[in-house]
């Protein structure tokens, strides 16, 4: 079918999550052609990205090796009194992207699925627990999980065992922007009913 | 945003041909979430890729590097007599997976293109000229590129430049299986007609 070399590349793009074999053929074929300058900027950015990545010590979210705290636990003009709780570090990134969060994260690394085995103590939580319980400086723990059932079970869960020490809100359930009402499913019409607001 | 060797490796997932940010940020969480092995594995095939591929000496199909000839033109099985002409190297894998091509191939390195600055002297050619010129060999020259308006005009090209010293043939045109009449371009309906065969 070809050089063992170019099958071998094909190979290991098609590992890559969304990527099938024709997108992979695809991607190697390029690979082959571009400038050996850039072929070379891809591979070690590879290999960096696994030696240079490592996690915050306290909120679990990325930082750069050698860094203990990420750049959010670093900045002093960051809010340590609310806490808001991401099922992955890449949820992280979406809510900074927004600018939309003041205070600092703590990514529990998943979410509660005894199907596929995850229980509490897979997740971050006593870590989290520790966190809250520090001398009361935490005011607010916002729980920004999934709108799934895992991440709803999660929510529940994390809601029990912390509302005795601190507020615990999650984020609003309702209509997306830009939606239809009739082609919206009957779950968030149900939540959009249930949350309505005053004028 | 993120730790920075984060940040280089999605620009550098980014800059891979129909890869968007979001499915290079994909990509990358993907990367560091996996084994090291496995990101390991993906960078080596990498530059292995591009260390070990080199082309054909005869036909320009991608070969080892080491080996002057491809698997195609080393095969003492296959027909010398005949040459399949393609636009690109990626053309004789589609092809040599079908099984359908029992001659050997000549890439062109693209396709004629006055626009883009491509004319006969960017493509192999006269290499193919040379092929066809040795000895009178070879039976037959098959045309075989692609249905853009770039191809049709490198086929003619090569049809007036060949056509006195060999037999030179080109794929049907016509309606692809499983096509409804009815959604069919007019020029893919046009050829068909035109191209329409005795029971």
């Amino acid at each position: 079918m070809g050089p063992s070399a170019l099958e071998d590349l094909i190979t290991a793009f098609g590992r890559l999550p969304g990527i099938g074999r024709k997108t992979a053929q695809r991607l190697a074929l390029y690979v082959i052609k571009a400038p050996r300058q850039e072929a070379d900027a891809l591979a070690s950015a590879i290999v960096a990205a696994k030696d240079g990545i490592a996690y915050c010590a306290k909120c679990f979210n990325f930082t750069d090796r050698g860094q203990e705290l990420c750049e959010v636990c670093r900045n002093p003009r960051r809010d340590g009194q609310v806490i808001c709780v991401v099922e992955e570090a890449s949820d992280v990134i979406a809510l900074e992207r927004s600018q939309l969060v003041s205070g600092t994260y703590h990514v529990l690394g998943g979410a509660l699925s005894p199907l596929d085995g995850v229980g509490p103590d897979d997740l971050r939580i006593d870590e989290l627990m520790r966190r809250v319980g520090d001398g009361g400086e935490v005011k607010e723990v916002i729980l920004a999980h999934n709108a799934s059932a895992e991440g709803e079970a999660t929510a529940e869960y994390i809601y029990q065992k912390m509302s005795a020490l601190t507020k615990v809100t999650r984020l609003a359930r309702g209509l997306p922007v830009g939606s239809d009402l009739d082609l919206i499913d009957r779950v968030t019409l149900a939540h959009a009913l249930e949350g309505r607001q005053n004028f």
